[in-house]
């Protein structure tokens, strides 16, 4: 190694090492999630890592295209992606190899996802993520049963008193459609709805003519789920748009009638978020400045209709409650195997001295063996 | 879609997707394995899968360079490689971030590596791996550990009867660097000792000389530890040869003493494996033909000395027990979320109908829940 060589701790921009406690936390509360999506029937699948574009990016999956790696397969000389989202693979496993499982299918997964582009707000590119998907089912039932599960999740890890943030991305393109609205005036409404420029929104609804002239109160009516709920309500919407306003509706009602503490919000005519979403999108959102700690909704999995959520694992690390951690017992050497064995199984964690070198001190241990039993070294050395 | 696509499910060679229960159970047997490293206090770390080229093939790297995908880092514009090892990139941090925590330092690891190219016998191309290191610290009581540690891993899996193969890939060497052999010589003696060559070896011992001409006896040495250190301490070696066959049976004793039961076997003179081992090498092997289910030994890392071991998760997913899997339950419409948890809290997976049309045969559910329990399909339908 010479002096020219950069320092070796620098890893690429967004790339990180989890060190200790972090990495074993991130690992429990993985585990402790997907027990919950394993215990409701969510059977877990593990799609490799990279895949060949032309089937990494069809569907949804042509959503993340641009931050998608790309690497050459030697072997076949053809392109394959680095996975940039793991919803496109479970659908591919969904319509393929588990094509004949009668439906409805629940799958779920974890793993990492990588990007060729972090954000300012989100500079990570290699992303962990776990998640569930409930395909070849289309019911409020199903977009309420992904939701309670990943709020089921999170409180597995200790975040007990999330808000879950409904969109509902085809209402303002189906009241432009009602309205006709095209070209370069649905735009710049667009533009003025996804910025929430209230005046802007209504200068240009009025342009629109109705049904688009009620954006404006459907712009301000978000909020409360039960508040944006009466404002769709009272709305005079086309029948899409209403269509769309009852299923929310029934959603939020399944929901209230499971969790009925949990925070709801809905902003009916949001339309950012994952491009594919075809009903409603949700987003929990951590307490205080936790941020978005998971994203769903419902989406085409291949040719069925499929619902799904996905949890930010950094975030819901980063927004969880630390747990205690186990206290570091020293076990001196030619001590008896047995009793370190035995502390193990009350939750101790054992640490063995090697050398005469080690000490509690060096090993970092609290306790110390003595007989069968931890003895603090405060009081015993 | 159309079709001249290939068929989507057709992944790369040796990229495939774990599906239900088999992905399930890696994650499972994962943690089970993780546990029993952690418990004996070898934190958790968590390394990137990419990371710039420089450091990833630093060091004991070096020994995977060939079979690294490399990638240009669009924000750098420097080369990154996805890790084949992760190894050497527990030694890097090791090395940098965690410099200051006193030795010996136990760090633990699972994880995906890639590899450009699978083998005949090993075509998969992306591993889950699992492993943990032993750095700064250099005694038989060290690479003992490591190898009790795995073994326990193992059997935490049901894995009961490993067997535990030692070699000593520097005994060879110090063989011929004492007889003074070097050249064409050198290189027929060790791919003769590779092939196990007995008439081969013999011939071109006797040309190398004492104490080379030791060689013979100790090819055909390889067999149960005892018998072999046996040969090793009638075998008249040099002072660096009788170091490594004394550190051997130092190893062998503190490993005989905590696992009598365990199947040691000890090759002096085998010199495959990972070519940083810089001590003893160890692998353990499945009963019957589930082969190499874990491999490791002493190396460097970065400056310091290290002992280690990786289980191969694959082996070991095909080597361990089936276990049962939860009993799946129906829950009709309507019923009592309550009592689906308080079933789940007892171990069943609970599936609910979201339909009139899901049916406990539609689910896959052998139960239905009657009032709180579980009851049998065939004895209430």
């Amino acid at each position: 190694m010479t002096e020219d060589l950069p320092n070796p701790a620098l890893l690429p921009s967004g790339l990180a090492d989890l060190l200790p406690p972090e990495a074993a936390r991130e690992a429990d509360m993985v585990e402790a999630m997907l027990a919950v999506f394993v215990g409701q029937g969510y059977e877990r699948v593990k799609p490799p890592l990279l895949e060949f574009e032309d089937s990494l990016l069809a569907g949804s999956g042509a959503a993340v295209a641009d931050q998608t790696f790309r690497l050459m397969d030697p072997d076949s000389h053809r392109m394959m992606g680095l996975r940039a989202d793991i919803t496109p693979q479970v659908a591919r496993i969904a319509a393929t190899r588990l094509a004949d499982v009668p439906r409805p299918l629940r799958l779920s997964y974890s793993g990492q996802v990588l990007r060729i582009h972090g954000s300012q707000l989100a500079p990570e590119r290699q992303v962990p993520q776990a998640g569930i998907e409930l395909i070849g089912v289309d019911c409020a039932e199903a977009d309420a049963e992904v939701a309670l599960i990943a709020t089921a999740a999170l409180a597995e890890v200790g975040i007990t008193a999330p808000s879950l943030d409904i969109t509902l991305p085809t209402m303002a393109p189906a009241l432009l459609d009602a309205a006709g609205v095209h070209g370069d005036l649905r735009r710049k409404l667009a533009r003025a709805l996804d910025r929430k420029d209230a005046a802007a929104v209504r200068e240009l609804a009025t342009m629109a003519g109705p049904p688009a002239i009620g954006l404006p109160a459907l712009l301000t009516a978000a909020g409360p789920a039960d508040r944006a709920l009466a404002a769709l309500q009272e709305a005079d919407l086309p029948p899409a748009a209403r269509a769309i306003a009852d299923n929310a509706a029934a959603i939020v009602a399944v929901i209230r009638a499971r969790a009925p503490e949990l925070h709801i919000t809905l902003d009916p005519v949001e339309f950012r978020g994952l491009q594919y979403h075809v009903g409603v999108a949700f987003t929990l959102y951590g307490p205080g400045t936790a941020g978005e700690l998971a994203r769903g909704g419902r989406y085409r999995s291949g040719d069925e209709a499929a619902t799904g959520m996905t949890l930010y694992l950094d975030a819901v690390r980063r927004a969880a409650p630390v747990p205690p951690e186990a206290p570091r017992v020293f076990i001196p050497l030619g001590a008896d195997p047995a009793a370190a064995a035995g502390l193990r199984a009350q939750g101790f964690v054992t640490v063995a001295a090697l050398t005469p070198a080690d000490t509690p001190q060096r090993l970092r241990c609290g306790h110390i063996l003595r007989g069968n039993s931890a003895a603090p070294i405060e009081e015993s050395v």
